[in-house]
Parts: structure tokens; C-alpha cells; sequence
């Protein structure tokens, strides 16, 4: 199979969906209708950094970065749109292992109503992704950022934490003797996530001041939002949402939980800031979104963020380092 | 200088414009106004494929991946919109030369007047950079596609043709004894490309059926046009407007000029097909754009590209590989 035959390959594979679409994949560019506003986010997956080729499929892998890049689109409130992949692919790899990508790519596509319509491909040494997305709205004021937070909101994130940290440990570890399905889940976390869109379209019309995907934790992502926002984000570790399994997984690793649940990332979940008048609206969003939020801190005068053991006095996390050969903290000596 | 103070420094070198960019770099996304339809395309570029460090400065290559993907925003007719930068960045780069980087594309999107508006770093072990650029228009009627040549339509394309081939030959080949000024912005073809955004804008108002950026050379993108259309694309070799200095480092390389003319690439001219009647108006709107336009050859009924010789025979080029480690051919045996 040559390059343009592998390009057809690639572009028989992907559907048409969402009525946007009026030039495709095949022109010097797509052309897409709009209205009102454009989100677009870019993101960038590179192997032996943000995966491992041993431990993720390549059907899986082109899952994630899919909804990587869309649970950006989510953290904003807006309606998913289109999405483009540039490919750097090593010779090591298949034709049927690229299409393998644009498979999983597409059934993620499929299920968000999202349309891949353009990508780019180019031969390189190690395997890398560069993700487009783009979403919509209306209008701006339908859109929430990272900025609003306000002294005195409530903190709140969806869904459950660490389950994508500990299912990178199950598969890098190799760790056993847990339940085998709650294994699974977890697993599934880390290879197969699902951006909060739904719940990130109903939060944002609820009113909720900020909004950022837990992407890299809720301790970093938690700073984000206070840089932005220019004010302190206190989170309570205690209240934190710990996936089921996180805590077993932790122990077999010689890693505090928190570790998981705080600093691991990946878990594609929203963390929000509100007014505390509107908590119960953004609690019937969640749940019109399919999933419910825990609160877990407040919204303070000051800068960045502060994470509260149960006594109240200030923690540090280790931290993973996202950008060491693979994100997966060194086993205890 | 760690992550976040390289992505500060980076971000503190793009300017604000063209009022579309409602939140810039920082968020989750960028959120950009827009009316009608948008143009999106992508474009990857990896060391040792499209490029080598020892040839291309950091500046010129942010310059030149800019330029690449705006080309393509030329070539549907749209006006330059918002630019997004993943790239990838082996340790061995310095913080200066990624902000060397952002400089030389931020200088080319301020002369185009497009937003750099979003970006994402990641390490890795290659350097490579995938651009994401954007165009507006009012309708899709406005632009203008690969897809629309007919039968007895002009071929013409923009400006010369062979100048960046040459360049990249003068770069990697270290041959001598050329004018040095003609050598320098030969060079510069190769390494500052200057993408034709007045041009096509004027050329899509002047009514073309179809048009396309000379990325890889006329004979591939004219078969491009071929497909898309399903039409055969013929072009007179000897029709081509070489520019000056090609023929001399052909010679040097013991190459036919023919070959980087048609077959080398990367020179990011227009490449049209008009109906007979509306020639007038092209050479206009190209001359409006800067430029001039130059009859090449005509489309028939059929498929594929044809390159016909000076005495009416069929050509074939040897060709360039564009997958290849390096897209130079090899020094003749």
C-alpha cells in the first residue's frame, strides 16, 4: 500500500455527520459552515511520552487522542464539531495499524458526532499525533473559561479521579491480584476515556463561572484555573471522588491514593468553579450529563492552589512528570 | 527556563489582530468569531523529512511551516485566518531557539494578518511541528476547490517555478560558482516561501474552476487536480516559468531543469484552471495579487497528468520523493 492509497484507506473509514461539513477531506483545506463562535484546540501525543506502543493499540490509541483534544472543546461548554489529525508514522508500522487508528478514531467520532475531516501524514522516526478539534457556539457568552473563578465559589469536579493513573500502573506494572473487572475499568480509563461534553454543554448553561478537563490533575489544573482567574484554589484531598480500585492499585504500587487521584491525570473529567446560589443547578447539569459532581473545595482571594490534607494543614504531591519518557512515577526504591 | 516560563515566552511573542480571536493562546481553546464558512487545514513537518536543522535556521523553519500551511488557505481563495503550533522538541534544542521559532512565524502571520492564537509543546526525540491554519469566507461560493476543472479549461500557474528545489540543492549540496545574489534568494525561495494569499483571493473573485498550491511540484499537483476533478490535466513543459538561476544549478547538479521545475516542489504558487473566456480576468486578478500568471497547458476529457515534451511526446519526471530522508535527489552516479 503506498501513501496515497493508504490516504483513501484512511478516508473510507471515516463518516460524514453533522450537516458542518461542505469540503472534506481531499481539498487543500476543509470547508465548514459556522455560526457565531469557533473553539479549536490543539494537542500533541508523542510515543515513548504520552503512551507506549507495548501497552496501547493503535485502534486505542487514536480513541484517546481523539478525546484528548475534544475534552478541551468540553471544558469550554461547547457543542463538538470537527477534528484533523497529523500523523508522523515510523516505517516499524503496518498500513493496517494506521487504519487500525483511523478505526478507533472514528468510532469515538461516531459516538461524540464528531467529523474527522482533513489530516496530514508524514513519514518520521518515532510515532506522533497532533490533534485539531473544533467546537461550537452560538455566541461567546455561551462559553465558559478558565478566567471567572471567584473568591467564595464552590469547587467541584465530575465523575471520579485516578482511574486513569492507576490503570497506566496496572498496564506498566503489570501489577495483579486485583478484581479482574475493576482492573479492566480502570484500564479502560487510561486507553479508552470519554470527554464530558454533555456535561460540559449543560454546566456551562447552568451558570458555572469556570471550567477547565482534568487533564493533568486537579492539583495542576486547579492552578490553571487559579492563574487565570487570579485567585486561590483551595481543594479539600479528602473530599476528592477516588475511582474504585484507585486505592488497591496505590497500595500495590507504594503510592499514596492522593497520588493518583490529585496528580495522575488523564482522567478527562471537568472541574468547575460556581457560585454557591447555583451549586444545585450545576449538580442537575452534571446529572443531565450523565455524571455527578462531588465538591471538593472553594474558590479563595489570592494565587495559585493549595491542596488540604484532613487536618486542614497544606500538602504537596510528587507529582508525575508529564514530560519524562513515560508518566508513571518510579517504583519505590 | 522550565515548561510553563518557555510557554509564557513563546505566547508574550504573538501579537493581537484581525479582531476575530475572542480568547487567545491559555484556555482550553481559542474562541474566534466567524461568519459564513471556515477553510481548516493541517500540515505536519518533521526534521529529516521536510527538513534538516543544519540547513534551516529556527526561524526560517517557523517561518517556512507557517507559510506551508497559509498556502493552503491560499489555494481555496480564503482570507487568512488563526494559526495553531503543536510541536514536539528534542532536549537538545535551547529555549531561545523555540522562541527563534515562534519569532519567524509571528513575523510572517503579522505581513499575512493571521492570529497565532494556540499551541501545545510536548518533548520528543525528533523535532517536528504540525500547523493548523484557518480562512474565512462569507460563503462557500467564495472559494474554490481542487475539484472544479473542466474540459478545455487554461492551466496556469503563478509566479516561477524550480526556485525552492534549487535552493534546498544550493543548501544541501554546497554548490558554487552561482551569482550569489541569484543563489540567495533561491535559497530564500526554499527557506522563506511566501504563500500567495492575495493572489488566490483575487484569482477565486475572477471566477477559476479550480486551484491548488504547487507544494510538490506541478506535475503532482496537477494530477491532484485531475483526480479531484476527473479530467485530465495537460501541461507543456516548455511552457514553465523557470526562474532565474534554476537552469544554472540543475546544470551544477547534473539535473534537467525540467525536473525541479516540475517535480520539485515546496515553490507554493497558485496552479488554476480557467475557462477560456475568463483568461483576461485571471491574468488580472493575478497581477492585483502581485504576480503574473503563465499559460501552461489545457484540461481534456480523460484522467491523470500529462507532461508533454517540446515536441508534443509524453514525459515523465524521475521525481522526488517527498517520503524519502531527504527530499534532494541523488548526485548523479
Amino acid at each position: 500500500m503506498n501513501e496515497f492509497e493508504l490516504i483513501e484507506a484512511i478516508r473510507a473509514r471515516f463518516g460524514e455527520r453533522g450537516g458542518r461539513v461542505l469540503i472534506g477531506s481531499g481539498d487543500d483545506g476543509a470547508v465548514t459552515r459556522c455560526e457565531g463562535v469557533t473553539v479549536t484546540s490543539v494537542d500533541g501525543f508523542v510515543e515513548g511520552v504520552h503512551f507506549r506502543l507495548a501497552t496501547t493499540s493503535m485502534r486505542d490509541l487514536g480513541h484517546k487522542c481523539l478525546a484528548g483534544a475534544c475534552s478541551d472543546i468540553a471544558a469550554m461548554g461547547a457543542l463538538p464539531g470537527e477534528a484533523y489529525f497529523v500523523l508522523g508514522l515510523p516505517t516499524h508500522l503496518a498500513a493496517g495499524e494506521v487504519t487500525d487508528f483511523a478505526e478507533g478514531a472514528e468510532a469515538l467520532a461516531a459516538d461524540l458526532g464528531v467529523a474527522i475531516c482533513g489530516g496530514d501524514l508524514s513519514r518520521s522516526h518515532e510515532l506522533f499525533v497532533a490533534v485539531t478539534a473544533t467546537g461550537h457556539a452560538a455566541g461567546e457568552q455561551e462559553l465558559v473559561s478558565r478566567a471567572g473563578a471567584r473568591p467564595g465559589d464552590r469547587v467541584g469536579v465530575t465523575g471520579t479521579l485516578g482511574g486513569a493513573a492507576a490503570g497506566l500502573l496496572l498496564l506498566e506494572r503489570k501489577l495483579g491480584g486485583l478484581d479482574p473487572e475493576i482492573g479492566e475499568t480502570l484500564i479502560a480509563r487510561q486507553l479508552r476515556p470519554r470527554p464530558r461534553l454533555e456535561a460540559g454543554r449543560a454546566l456551562a448553561q447552568a451558570g458555572v463561572h469556570a471550567m477547565i478537563d482534568v487533564s493533568d490533575g486537579v492539583a495542576s489544573d486547579g492552578a490553571r484555573v487559579a492563574e487565570r482567574s487570579g485567585v486561590r484554589v483551595e481543594i479539600e484531598l479528602s473530599r476528592l471522588p477516588v475511582e474504585e480500585g484507585v486505592t488497591a492499585v496505590a497500595a500495590k504500587a507504594g503510592i499514596e491514593p492522593i497520588e493518583l487521584a490529585a496528580g495522575g491525570g488523564e482522567d478527562y473529567e471537568l472541574l468547575i468553579t460556581v457560585a454557591e446560589d447555583l451549586a444545585p443547578e450545576a449538580e442537575a447539569a452534571a446529572e443531565q450529563g450523565g455524571t455527578a459532581v462531588t465538591w471538593i473545595g472553594r474558590v479563595r482571594e489570592g494565587a495559585g492552589v493549595r491542596l488540604l490534607a484532613g487536618d486542614g494543614t497544606e500538602r504537596s504531591l510528587r507529582g508525575w512528570d508529564h514530560l519524562a519518557p513515560r508518566p508513571v512515577p518510579p517504583a519505590p526504591a
